[in-house]
């Protein structure tokens, strides 16, 4: 447990971090350094219905269910955000998230802007909520970076920077916004806002027994 | 200029850092080394009319003023806050941190919670402000630091301990609390915190501009 965790003095509700960016901006990059330095943050593992593909492994990096369960799962209310992308559902489980926060473990999220918004406009979340847009530092220095998975046609590089641009309109739908002009610096830049936010008054869940404690002197002077 | 308040794509407007505290809970030591570790950060330097004490320099300490002038100031809308505390005036004046925050610089705030109630409930000043409430880590701690000024009755010591314990029955009007139980770990922490403020999205004030211009692809494809 790194010293920034936890707190000694009162129990801490952990918070929910959404690292939101087009592909290509270094977020996935970000993110696993961000999960290998901090034992206290883990990643939420989304439902899909989309097919698994080679290498992937099912409760890793997706749950794979069928659509007709991840509709029941929906009814239930079992997702705290869920959308449908590509003709495919993707869904984030509400249970483990809720969990997790309760013990004081942070989660991370990887969504886009439509799950993000969900999880801005509920009530029930928002509190918990950390949202972070990632950013390149320039156009040309995106589309390298889309380029570089080599042998793509124009059209397919022309339909990804089409979705850059799409996912960059939602920018200010962000609490934090970061320009990723060089990884070491955006991690240590998502650590720091990891830190404050762990920090904050209305996470500390018995700080007001704790002042109420200290307000009353001890020892008859 | 340290690595982490300039950002390089666009300008940023100032915050103004509030850190209030019990006296004997470590305010004044861990001002001293924000202060001394970024280069911006500066400073709000108070008018008061209480009168000078020995050490204390005009301009430095505080600018001392009659209380006429005071109150002229005041009518003219020249300070952001003041307050009137045990028969003197104090005041923020406003031109200097209107320059700064405009400017980029941060701006450090030594003040109580009556002063930054009233810069929490101003909406002009409202999103500039970053505000910390930092504790005492116990009841024994905070009193031995209160009566480590020696020579003190138990008068003054009791008096002490009743002005801490009212300072701290407003901590739930602080953005951030910190218990301060190791210096260098509550420093690193309001260090955390600034860093992470500086990169909040509203804060970015040409943010829009450089989005719109990466959503805009520069070479034809």
């Amino acid at each position: 447990m790194n010293k920034s965790a936890k707190n000694p003095f009162f129990a801490r509700r952990g918070l929910m971090l959404v690292l939101s960016s087009p592909s290509g901006a270094g977020k996935t990059t970000i993110s696993r350094a961000l999960l290998q330095h901090d034992p206290n943050l883990v990643l939420s593992v989304s439902y899909t219905t989309r097919p698994m593909r080679p290498g992937e492994r099912d409760g890793v990096d997706y749950h794979f269910a069928d659509e007709a369960t991840f509709k029941t799962t929906i009814e239930k209310g079992g997702f705290i955000e869920h959308a449908f992308v590509f003709g495919h559902y993707y869904g984030t489980p509400r249970e483990p998230v809720e969990r997790a926060l309760r013990q004081g473990i942070d989660v991370l999220f990887d969504i886009d802007w439509q799950g993000t918004q969900q999880l801005t406009q509920n009530a029930l979340t928002r509190a918990d909520l950390v949202s972070i847009f990632i950013l390149p530092p320039s156009t040309d220095v995106l589309e390298e970076r889309l380029r570089r998975r080599a042998q793509d046609t124009e059209d397919v590089v022309r339909s990804r920077m089409a979705k850059a641009a799409d996912e960059m309109s939602h920018y200010a739908e962000y609490d934090y916004v970061i320009v990723n002009d060089d990884i070491a610096r955006s991690v240590a830049h998502v650590q720091a806002i990891v830190t404050a936010e762990r920090l904050r008054r209305h996470r500390q869940v018995d700080l007001r027994e704790f002042v109420e404690k200290l307000r009353t002197p001890q020892r008859s002077l």
